[in-house]
């Protein structure tokens, strides 16, 4: 053994590389080609990072059982395999490779487990909290193509935490709250009331939490609104906008969900000052944001 | 989108890579040095991998999903993460990092699910079946160190399936069987008689097999017949021989076991041919053969 962890002879390098090949070439016979390219990476992949780190025997048990333990963790309600892809940004990466960046077309971001598929329809100008608690915050903004056409009768949905950091989905009551679906009119406009959002941890009491732990990372996802607009002959857009001046921004996105581009700013409202649509908050502050999207053509 | 799948342009490689640096960077603080290490090259190769074949969405999806199943196939008694290391070659290769080459010692190969602690000692010349059917095989050779003195006292563990290619852990009525324990002599000899090695699958109907009958791979093992060989100041082997003419070993071995230097020829020897040892087989064939072991010397 030398003292350079990586240094390894001619010989052993043989050894090492001679296996990779052989592995890849088991997968020669695959009649899927994309399953086969899919293995072949894959393979290409682990074996590369088994060999640079110089795994030990003893870290590849503790690895089946981190594994074991992310399994065993994961059931209708719970998973933990999307939480481990998050945190180590591998649901972003796939996120990013799918969304190339189009002219100046709005960037994506995360799904998250938080959306539901039947959430209500609100008018223009309406209200998605349904009773959630927090700051009301006005957003308002526009859907357009990257040519600055308007894009109307887009379908925008929307949906986030209440003050407490929790969506609707995880109280046990049944609630539907903090979520709805609205529509661009002629203009490509949209404007509705929401809320503030706050930073919330994803769940951190299973491996994946214990993994943040012991790498010194929070668990905590800057605060955020989630947005996803699908409008005919566009690309369908998953995002979120992100509040400036949060913390969070700063001590890093649990899933690295950030954009510079979809941070937003909400401008602080003194409790008292008139709201943009005339509706009385009595005596609460308020916030409004603004958030023009911009839709980059379907893929062909 | 252009034809070549992986042709990327430089904005979109650096929103990439932006992400891979931004996910290491949150490694940074881990205040264990080899976690930080292991993690950060982790993620470096997983995002290569997504990066490499442009993983879809719907992808990722299955991928999810298929970490679920084998998470919840995994009990007490079933290691699914095991078998999907080990058919990936990820189990093999983590062998060959740990077991460099050391001048002529004996090749490593690797440790498998079937061994047993406590299995019975045989005497020099003893017999390890203990009723397991098969062909009986006679075994001998040497164990020494790499300047070729003999090891006296070196503790040699063998184990094998019998010829329905089942390890006597594999029944339900606790049969221990088709294991043993021995110690060279003086001059570094060993001998046993044991069975000639068939080939068996590893158990296939979970993912694993779905994802070798998808890729068209056989779950087979090589026949073959495990040893460890334990002595003091001497680098620990596990390894197992393999039989000359087996043919599984064109086919391939699921597991990536093989090397070379361990197939080994079981001489056939009709029904009658006196034994080594005068022990009278009856009608039985049996065979023979030999495997000399050297150590390297243990690690400082
Ligand atoms: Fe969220
Ligand atoms: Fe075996």
């Amino acid at each position: 053994m030398t003292t350079e962890t990586n240094a390894v002879s001619d010989a052993q390098t043989q050894v090492e590389q001679d296996l990779v090949d052989r592995v890849v070439a088991s997968f020669d016979n695959t009649d899927n080609p994309r399953l086969k390219q899919v293995m072949q990476s894959l393979t290409v992949h682990l074996h590369d990072f088994i060999r640079d780190v110089r795994l030990t025997e003893e870290e590849w048990n503790q690895a089946i059982d981190f594994l074991t333990r992310v399994g065993h963790i994961t059931d209708d309600k719970r998973q933990e395999f999307v939480l481990l892809s998050d945190t180590l940004g591998a649901s972003m990466q796939t996120i990013a490779v799918n969304n190339e960046a189009y002219e100046d077309a709005t960037e994506a971001t995360v799904f998250g487990p938080f959306f539901v598929d039947d959430a209500p329809e609100i008018p223009i100008g309406g209200d998605i909290t349904h009773g959630a608690s927090g700051q009301p915050a006005w957003v308002e903004g526009t859907v357009t193509d990257t040519d600055g056409n308007p894009v109307a009768g887009a379908r925008i949905e929307v949906w986030e935490c209440d003050e407490d950091g929790l969506y609707d989905v995880q109280y046990t009551d049944d609630r539907m709250a903090a979520r709805a679906h609205l529509y661009t009119n002629e203009q490509g406009e949209y404007r509705f009331w929401g809320l503030t959002p706050v930073p919330y941890p994803i769940p951190h009491d299973g491996p994946v939490g214990q993994m943040l732990e012991a790498v010194g990372r929070s668990p905590v996802r800057a605060a955020h609104l989630h947005f996803m607009v699908t409008a005919e002959d566009l690309r369908t857009l998953v995002t979120h906008i992100f509040v400036e001046g949060d913390p969070q921004l700063a001590i890093g996105d649990s899933v690295f969900g950030v954009k510079d581009s979809l941070i937003k700013t909400f401008e602080q409202q003194a409790a008292g000052t008139p709201t943009p649509d005339g509706r009385d908050l009595a005596d609460q502050a308020w916030a409004k944001t603004r958030f023009d999207i911009v839709l980059a053509p379907a893929e062909k």
